[in-house]
């Protein structure tokens, strides 16, 4: 088996066999396999795509390229939840531990900020002390003692993975829904879950700007979940605007907890249930979605998911006085209100802009090695549909630092966009779920 | 300008400029472009193909990274010629020495063979001693003295262009037009020729099967060579079967001797005199290719041609005498005759297999380390349209061992396609010209 020969066949449309693309993978991730015919093959894929037999078992072969974590000796469902990112994009943080609070297990392993989108990994890192870098053991005892864990990817879980993550971020094979599956698939399949309710983004905020790419890459993730033997459902969702009122990674953390407090926007409090009472269904926990939206909403009013939260932070060395005084997290020393120039309605937002702009302000990495400062951020004070008056406040900015507030402020004034008419319809929270 | 950028605008289908293109091409040649940053570029060039304007720049960017001679010193017109490859292909050794004999210069750089098709050089150095590894000083000294020499690229000689492609030969992006056209186009140029007539072969022994991808390709040629400010046309020839009686290194020198000896096989002369005749027409020696053609066979008649020749021969270090006693060249020490198992007409052959079955007699390659039988080769009895009876000679193996022969007669028995009537119409030998 020539790599030439694969190569050459994807380029022109073909089909590899699972042995050609297991061989692939575990060869260019022992090194045997050199970095260019890897980028030329990933660039034949982003061109030509995949069949669904492909991206199985290139989701497999980078699944098994590394740990794959078994906790079957942990009684109680294991179940965790995916999101695509948006901006302002914060449920991870409220429905783990509702979830754990639930009585099932939430072993997640999740990611970094990547281009406009916020991460779940730096959200937690601006709770002074919070450990995301938990060694496998300690991943398990934390799931163990509390129902829930929160990591990032060790070395250990699907390193192809990490490898050709690396590879393709400097070549330009960023965009294939088959490759961004079986990375996606590839490490949430190595948490030893048995279900997984994917959140997938579509709208002006996410990285699928139409909801019918939005759709095939859900239809994918379901399907090679599936065919991994999970249960796995995808929720389509709105990102055509911030999600809740705040983007920023300790003021997202201090939103979270006011949804967990019984608070927060009804935006981010309604999907929170939403994706709750998905996993309980998977989880076996509840018989509809109905009863896993009351379970979820139950539990947020008794206070037991705040207080799992509470224990999941103190587990992973947190300050645990945060919770119950937000204002003690990380915060900006300035704040600059935008206001609206015009009178009128908000017809639609830039959503990425946001994201953008919280990223310049230094929430965010414009390059690998760049530090990000938690305090930082924008707080939203108008959704879709509101009426604005010229002169009011739109946003507000969270800042350290003069040094590129112009240019973030610049994208956020032109990410609104008004009109005299107040829009027909509004874009609703859910658009579908496929794989029911 | 970051690289990764460059890369996906090629795979967004977009169009790079002349001078993005020469950033790419210097870095890379530098060193300063990683490897699996030029591949992922290549593969989405392979796959979303090139605008005139970026192959112009990709030809100049490749040509200046290496030295451009400079023939200005000496007087008269430098032309040149060049085949895109194919089964018994031998022209150039017979119109080099034509050409200088009209009183033109030839400083003419050559390939090595290439899988199925035989190289010049490979043919050139079964003459005993001949050199065709000249500095760049001999080459002109050679020429100057001569009125022509026959060598390979050297170092100097467009070094983009070797690492280029090093790189597609392992990475499935040898079959690009785009890329096909810089290459050739970027070492020819650098010959510091005047005029260049093209031989773009089309059939089932040549790169270009379809005569619409041969067209294509040649229009790329003219156009790059036109941009460039030099005289080009590019002659469609078949390829549907071997030029001549004979394919193999010292088989087709030997033919081609008896071209310059006023014999040889119809075909191969015909097209020597029309490629000379071009390349006279081009050089501005004659007013017409008819002119050209009849100076052509003059300069055979009149033995000038063949002491040219020989001229070309005793510089570059070979042994003339092979030119008056062809049977001094290497000569295999067994033959094999492949006769027909039916009786009827050739209707067609798979021509490639001939030029495989030679490869696998040791006439060629098949990893670049090997090294070459230069007395190995095919002798062929019957062409198109020719009556063939059963048991009668279709070709003759020339052959030094037993080791590969029974694969290569396979291949010659199954490449002949006989039936029972004469085939309406035979392939011309001439297409089109393209460029005039």
């Amino acid at each position: 088996m020539r790599v030439v020969d694969l190569i050459r066949r994807k380029r022109d449309s073909g089909e590899l066999s699972r042995e050609e693309i297991q061989h692939l993978i575990t060869a260019y991730t022992a090194g045997e396999v050199p970095e260019y015919q890897m980028s030329a093959w990933l660039m034949a894929v982003v061109l030509r795509g995949m069949t669904r037999a492909e991206i199985g078992a290139l989701t497999e072969a980078m699944l098994y390229s590394g740990r794959v974590l078994d906790f079957s000796d942990i009684p109680g469902c294991k179940v965790d939840k995916h999101s695509t990112g948006g901006v302002g994009d914060k449920p991870s943080l409220v429905i783990a531990p509702i979830v754990a609070a639930g009585g099932l297990y939430v072993p997640m392993i999740s990611g970094r900020g990547l281009g406009h989108s916020g991460g779940t990994l730096d959200k937690l890192e601006s709770i002074p002390g919070f450990n995301v870098n938990l060694s496998l053991a300690e991943f398990r005892r934390v799931l163990k003692t509390c129902g829930c864990a929160l990591i990032g990817q060790t070395a250990e879980i699907a390193p192809a993975d990490k490898k050709i993550y690396a590879l393709r971020d400097v070549t330009g094979t960023v965009e294939s829904p088959a490759l961004i599956c079986a990375s996606i698939m590839s490490k949430k399949l190595a948490e030893g879950i048995d279900a997984l309710v994917l959140d997938v983004k579509t709208g002006s905020g996410a990285f699928m700007k139409k909801t019918e790419d939005a759709v095939h890459l859900a239809e994918l993730l379901v399907e090679t979940g599936k065919r991994m033997g999970k249960n796995v459902v995808a929720l389509i969702t709105d990102m055509n605007q911030p999600l809740g009122h705040m983007t920023g990674n300790a003021l997202e953390v201090a939103e979270s907890i006011e949804v967990l407090n019984g608070g927060g926007p009804d935006d981010l409090r309604d999907l929170c249930l939403e994706l709750a009472a998905w996993m309980f269904l998977l989880g076996k926990r509840v018989k509809t979605v109905e009863e896993g939206r009351k379970l979820s909403a139950d539990l947020i009013a008794a206070g037991s998911a705040r207080e799992k939260f509470r224990e999941i932070v103190r587990l992973q060395g947190g300050d645990v006085s945060v919770i119950d005084d937000p204002r003690r997290l990380p915060r900006a020393r300035q704040t600059l209100d935008v206001t609206s120039t015009v009178s009128g309605y908000i017809a639609a937002t830039e959503c990425e802009q946001f994201g953008v702009a919280s990223v310049v302000l230094g929430g965010g990495r414009e390059e690998k090695e760049d530090k990000i400062d938690p305090a930082v951020g924008l707080e939203f004070h108008k959704r879709i549909g509101d009426r604005v008056k010229r002169d009011e406040v739109l946003c507000t900015i969270h800042y350290n630092s003069d040094a590129r507030l112009a240019e973030a402020r610049k994208l956020i004034e032109s990410a609104y966009k008004i009109e005299g008419e107040k829009p027909a319809k509004l874009p609703p929270l859910l658009y579908q779920v496929i794989g029911v």
